[in-house]
């Protein structure tokens, strides 16, 4: 119920001021999260020009990092951004693809770290785990690495170290604030069959932090309306007509365009950990 | 009627050529660009690295210059790739993304209008207004500027300043050569809903003046071509089976692909605006 | 027959171990090659910064390298990956985009083929007489040029002295390693109108070498994906429907995520040349 208003609060937030989400991003995924925050409601900017991005941020309401694609330009971009949007209160959601596979990003994100705070951080497991950075919890780390293992004491972890939202996604999403932990149980296997899921996700998350809505919850909506969108999307294609990963990205967005507080009531599987109760 | 003619000769001549289209655009929506290139018979290349652009854009029939994802690298090479393509007689569409969002934008569009001579540049409201520059024009310049507020004083007195055809595009898109300026009725909000809608029409702008059409002419054609392609999309939308933005950029691109003249003369709005009368 | 067992161990080696596919490409296409990679079962990952791809191609089981949107930074990148895929035994495979257009891709590839041995180069007619650099093959060049004419012979030359398989597509396409020549009749002219595709190829063919396919039988399988998921999705285009280009594009990700060895058993054209008898 409490969960319903704050997340009603921030679609009419979104609805009313239309934010710009400015992103510094992967060429990858870049037009997904564009048309994704226009479906939702915002107006996405890509810049990543070092000379320009402080004053980019400046009209934003968001910043969304995405070290996906990661470059030295890119780099210098994302600190400038970064440090400006924390100057000036506008929040920061940094999104660490691939991190754990080069020393260039994991010795990035730890210098990133020390000299921006974001106020969410969202990743896989795997690349949760290379962020905490302890040995003791990369112990059984494997490609079959899911949230559920040890994912709820990784998320408070490095909610309390980090002191920001921690949004692990997977099976089941992970959301903390080191003073309470949720789990979001909606989505579907194929939205980890086409790229820029993950991406996207970050930028729904920017899109509700830009509203004003507390990161906890911006994060929370964030995640569900990706994996409620996930499931309209698997329930309407038609493997009869031969439909498959291609359509599925089609009525992805369809469903993301159409997405009303409704799907949330309908759908939301959100459930405070300690209690276990549904919300 | 007029008209008509014009727009069945550049269309013959795309068919029959299939001119090479030169892009220097933004990673954002350069698939985009492609996509619909080709879905109208021409044949998208994009390259930008400094050291090839003259030599690329010399086996070219069209530059279009695109400043969204903007950055030091690229500005070199709009310049090169823009001087040579003058120095041939190759048609330059330019497109000033987020033209007033930062200085780094403003001082190289500057500079590249010192260097280079456009055939077309196309806009919003709120570039075009950036680009006029005038303090006087500025006034109650904020996120709800439309095309209809003064856009037509605007595009006559840009196309008469920087001798080029002007084309801003809104709700209503204003054309202008400085001696004859006309309005596009056509399109869809659904268009500004979707990314690279802006950028595709700048590629639609090239591909007219490929075909050696007039600038005035390749202007309004290929507004057109995106005005009436989002009306038949739209109509093509079926909410009742979830269909949303997703679909409605796929029956956009199908548009694209089937568009003949006949969708021209069907749907066509454009207006010489003296008169007011419908063309 | 033979080939049919040799698909079936590549796919289900994909199956099994879901490879890690290292590309360093255009930005036009990353993301459809992205989605067509994970689509068949495999695991993209794009990276281009020089100090990272050393790592990045060490955790992978294949390099595709595409020099579309060619610039210096990835020059550097090519050529360090390159190497390290090849200290390491991981295949590589070679599409030189746009080869013949400039001489920086001309010197570049010239290069690059010093420094760096490929598995597989696959690209058009052009490219590869490009890459042939014989006058005498040059002869009759233009934009109608098809792999039927002298395809056969250039495969062959090439095979011969770069060491690897050649793989020429066009409406024919034409793989040869030298000692033994294919041609596959698979395909629909629709593929050539939507971009991405040929980049695809390449990002299946390297999919297929991860397996440990041999490189022959990696191309073969890769371009049949590509012809046959081609043709099931034009048999699937609905015109009534005002269906064209864009629905197109999203049948051919619905049949690559769909594609199964029982597609290539009721389409697949495969015939190898000096017998012209069907396998």
């Amino acid at each position: 119920m409490k969960l319903t208003q704050e997340f009603e609060e921030i679609f009419q937030k979104i609805k009313s001021s239309k934010p710009l989400i400015h992103h510094i991003t992967s060429y990858v995924t870049a037009n997904d999260s564009a048309n994704a925050v226009l479906a939702l409601g915002g107006s996405p900017v890509m810049a990543d020009e070092e000379q320009e991005v402080e004053e980019m941020v400046s009209l934003a309401s968001a910043l969304v990092l995405n070290i996906g694609t990661l470059n030295h330009q890119k780099m210098k971009a994302f600190l400038r951004a970064g440090k400006k949007a924390n100057a000036l209160g506008i929040p920061v959601v940094l999104d660490p693809v691939g991190l754990g596979s080069t020393r260039l990003r994991q010795d990035f994100v730890a210098d990133f770290l020390t000299k921006v705070q974001p106020s969410v951080i969202r990743g896989n497991m795997s690349e949760m785990v290379s962020l905490s950075g302890s040995p003791a919890l990369m112990k059984g780390v494997d490609s079959t690495l899911s949230s559920e293992e040890g994912g709820d004491e990784i998320a408070k972890t490095l909610a309390e170290r980090l002191q920001c939202t921690i949004a692990i996604t997977g099976k089941v999403d992970v959301v903390s604030n080191g003073s309470v932990t949720y789990h979001i149980d909606n989505g579907h296997p194929h939205l980890s069959k086409i790229t820029g899921t993950g991406c996207v996700s970050s930028s729904f998350i920017g899109l509700c932090c830009a509203s004003g809505g507390p990161p906890i919850y911006s994060a929370l909506l964030g995640l569900s309306i990706m994996g409620i969108s996930g499931e309209i999307a698997e329930s309407r294609l038609d493997p009869q007509k031969g439909q498959g990963l291609g359509s599925f990205k089609v009525h992805l967005f369809d469903a993301f365009s159409r997405f009303s507080l409704k799907d949330y009531q309908e759908r939301g599987k959100i459930y405070e950990i300690q209690s276990s109760r549904q919300l």
